[in-house]
């Protein structure tokens, strides 16, 4: 049997530690084409380019592997690597393994699940990866074997159709790490804040901040595993309607 | 009782008619606060500006209702919109009315949907407005028809906790469009292509162009409901666990 053939990207660009770390895992797993940011794309969530051309160049930053850089979004990375570069459907996306969690809410504006999202919708198997460790230099040891765990899993098993996984690794030492939880998506938010600061010119400018908090304490979220030291795997789909609201809204008779 | 406080904003910018023909029928409905991007941000998804700080400006583009630019996203324009400039909740998010079709798949890309999805998270009632027709000079009155029923009604009603709707109105005149149809996302999909150009310099670039295409025909989608002739009204929630394939990665016993 050939070898599968594996799309890597990221958010956090093509220099990026956890980028080298995920590729590492698959370089043993499968045929890579790495297609990552050429500058850091987090935060941009679903975002496509649309209002200027895009660019890609090659890359030797992973020796003999095919890596390209690409000047849009992880989503555009995905598409293009897709659509241009390979001309044929690779049989897993993989996007990561980010630097910062990307649980609860993290789901719907980070751009490294945003690119496992684009590999649903082409309905090919994919899954993003993410540390809950922000820091350049952070311990990618233990997220790299759960990696190499879930890949091999995601590659020998029934893949269900449209979904992509969303998997988060606590920063824990491998020992203290308890396992896998397959759970569902918390509701945990951002409460927003902008820290407002004056240019030299006397002119005011905004950084977004604030604190990321678990709005509900249950036991079966993405935010309670990794609390307890589990890896937290959830199913992703991109169908966003909100179906228990349909019957709701046509009681408003319009 | 007091008029209600509505947050306005778009993707395509604070120059676009859609913002001003959606500004031209709140302003009847309630007290209107305008914050919109400062240059077009068409297909920004849930995208937010992290990686460097956001400006706000003061604009008189629509005489004394108060108006800002923002150098961000649509996320970012309601997130500092609601934390920063008003510092309270308003009690409707609308945004829009978009140069082109949200239907489908395009929910996950549209900006004009993720400043509504951004209300939701925020539990403020929230909708997104598009018209089928991504012509500047696009005829916005019967979308404006329809956008005021909309809104009267969600503010007359019980909002459901958590989503938003998206609201697309077809390209027709009024007398041609058939009513209001609550509906879900249809599975359609763009196919991507990229459009390979060369610069003076004899370096390639590209544009990312495709069809969109509607993959399934089901009668009880927005696709259908707009290609009938109806205004088709989804309600969108940002929960993107894919509830139904728990189970059967439970069994990949990881």
């Amino acid at each position: 049997m050939s070898k599968p053939l594996i799309l890597v990207t990221n958010d956090d660009g093509i220099t990026a530690p956890g980028l080298k770390a995920l590729v590492e895992v698959v370089k043993k797993i499968g045929e890579v084409f790495v297609i990552a940011p050429d500058s850091p794309q987090s935060g941009m969530g679903h975002a496509i380019t649309v209002n200027s051309p895009i660019r890609i160049d090659k890359s030797d930053v992973f020796g003999k592997i095919p890596t390209y850089t690409c000047s849009g979004t992880p989503v555009d990375c995905v598409k293009i690597g897709i659509f241009h570069v390979l001309k044929r459907k690779p049989d897993l996306v993989i996007s990561g393994i980010n630097h910062g969690s990307n649980a609860g809410s993290n789901v719907i504006y980070s751009g490294t699940m945003s690119a496992a999202v684009e590999g649903a919708i082409e309905n090919i198997p994919s899954i993003g990866f993410s540390l809950d460790d922000f820091a350049h230099d952070a311990n990618f040891l233990p997220a790299q074997h759960f990696a190499r765990v879930i890949i091999q899993k995601a590659l020998a098993s029934d893949f269900p159709d449209s979904i992509c996984l969303n998997v988060n690794i606590p920063n824990l030492p491998l020992e203290k790490l308890q396992g896998i939880k397959v759970c569902r998506q918390a509701m945990a938010f951002w409460e927003d804040r902008f820290d407002e600061r004056e240019d030299p010119l006397g002119k005011k400018y905004y950084w977004l901040t604030g604190k990321f908090r678990d709005q509900e304490g249950a036991e079966d979220t993405d935010m309670a595993a990794l609390k307890k030291g589990y890896v937290s795997v959830v199913p992703v789909q991109f169908d966003m309607t909100a179906h228990h609201a349909i019957s709701r809204l046509n009681q408003w008779k319009m």
